[in-house]
């Protein structure tokens, strides 16, 4: 079978290739980029696959071009698979004032329900499901069997609400400053009340803090969080004690707080080697 | 003394501090920005600078977003200064044409003679004399005895021609892809035609092959070169045995040869901690 997926790039790093891909999204109803590194270690085996989700304004180039994460999935042999953030290209509504947070750059890893952005505002399922099932139909080393998923701030979020909700898929969640209550944060009452709509009892299955209370103890998909406390966005849309306190005690979750750090890649870059170490133990 | 520099940002990464300070230069005419990346050991001692000179169409940014260096500076508690490219601002010349390899974001680290350049384009004074004053007059935690320079493509052939002609000041000169020969390819011939006139033999002190051609013995400066073999300006603008065959034989040139690498911050960032350790056993 011909691969759907067109090679747009491919570039060495660190012994391992650094891909770019283009292809037609069937549940976005749009053309897509997203971006994948492959250690060195996937010349002679498939690799485990740690899916990146990247937040607002990003697309999948960000966390590439600026995490050095690279290094740290050559010497674990790890697979990191960057995403967009929302679907693109024309025909694609925006927000009507182009705002960062709503629209381009903003698809918050949601299904949507709403005009005009149910018709393309489906990155969950192309997230979980579409993507996933393109590289496995292409001839990728990868080992499916061994999946994480990590992210930051809205992709954070990303990765909490589908690592919480596949738990049979991925053996890890990862998240930087992750928006972890999205039901109580502006940036998240604004999207899920365009995406899903104003009754909040369909944003529930989008809110981490709500996943965690509701989950099954048995299925608990260990999650590690880095968060600064120098960051802009914590009091106000980040609100990690939410989650802490929502999940139950016996809750495989860790949480590093570090003083002096910002929301910014250079965060992310001082603490991207811990997190893929943690996500590796469990892969 | 009240300083001069004006701190424009500070962000922590890898426990130090990543630094912007924009600041008036008297010998460029221009409003400046420049980087610096302070290791977490300046909180207690001075710590070694080392001076990183990016190539064409950068700023100080490039460097400091997309090497992952500060990595390697934290652990080997090494200062990194990272330089603009070109004076900026209003009423500062550009190429008429606007082309990325002459003009702004093409200063090419040499003191031009001709106009309409002369009057801001004196990138090698800035680069050697104005801005390390101006970081010896503030309170930065720097120790100016243990210095050496590195840089990428133009910055390459800066770092080789700064370094090359201050050996009392730089301990070890790094270079990324470098040109080495200016006067021997378009990039060059283009930007010392423009700066420095017609007449080659005014190139010669700002060309790193006949500067090692003339250099002292006594006082070599240990240089480091890292080239990628799928670089795409390999044949044709960097030409790194022209710089091999022109060392003398027991000159302290180490070449780095690297099967699949490109032009790109993917093949820096492979490689930059390498060129950071061999920079600091010289620190």
């Amino acid at each position: 079978m011909e691969s759907v997926l067109k090679l747009i790039s491919e570039q060495r790093c660190f012994d391992g290739r650094q891909l770019r891909f283009s292809h037609r999204s069937q549940v976005l109803d749009c053309d897509m980029v997203f971006s994948l590194y492959l250690p060195p270690q996937a010349v002679s085996t498939p690799v485990p696959l740690v899916t990146w989700l990247s937040g607002l304004t990003c697309t999948d180039e960000n966390f590439v071009t600026k995490a050095g994460a690279q290094r740290y999935a050559a010497a674990l042999g790890l697979a990191i698979l960057a995403p967009d953030t929302s679907p693109r290209g024309e025909g694609v509504p925006d927000d009507e004032a182009a705002a960062y947070d709503l629209g381009l750059g903003a698809g918050f890893y949601v299904n949507a329900s709403e005009a005009p952005w149910a018709a393309h505002y489906q990155m969950y399922d192309y997230v979980v499901a579409e993507l996933p099932t393109l590289l496995r139909n292409s001839d990728l080393p990868l080992d499916f069997s061994r999946q994480a998923i990590f992210g930051h701030s809205m992709g954070g979020h990303g990765a909490l609400i589908i690592g919480l909700r596949n738990p049979q898929t991925y053996a890890a969640i990862g998240a930087f400053a992750p928006i972890v209550a999205p039901g109580q944060c502006p940036w998240g009452t604004k999207a899920l009340t365009a995406y899903l709509g104003e009754d909040s009892a369909a944003w529930r299955q989008w809110d981490a803090r709500e996943l965690i209370l509701a989950c099954n103890h048995q299925a608990a998909v260990p999650i590690r969080i880095d968060q600064g406390l120098a960051d802009q966005f914590l009091d106000a849309q980040l609100k990690p004690q939410l989650l802490l306190d929502a999940a139950p005690e016996a809750y495989p979750l860790h949480y590093f707080a570090h003083e002096g750090y910002d929301h910014s890649y250079f965060f992310i870059a001082s603490f991207v080697g811990e997190q893929l170490a943690f996500l590796n133990t469990h892969l």
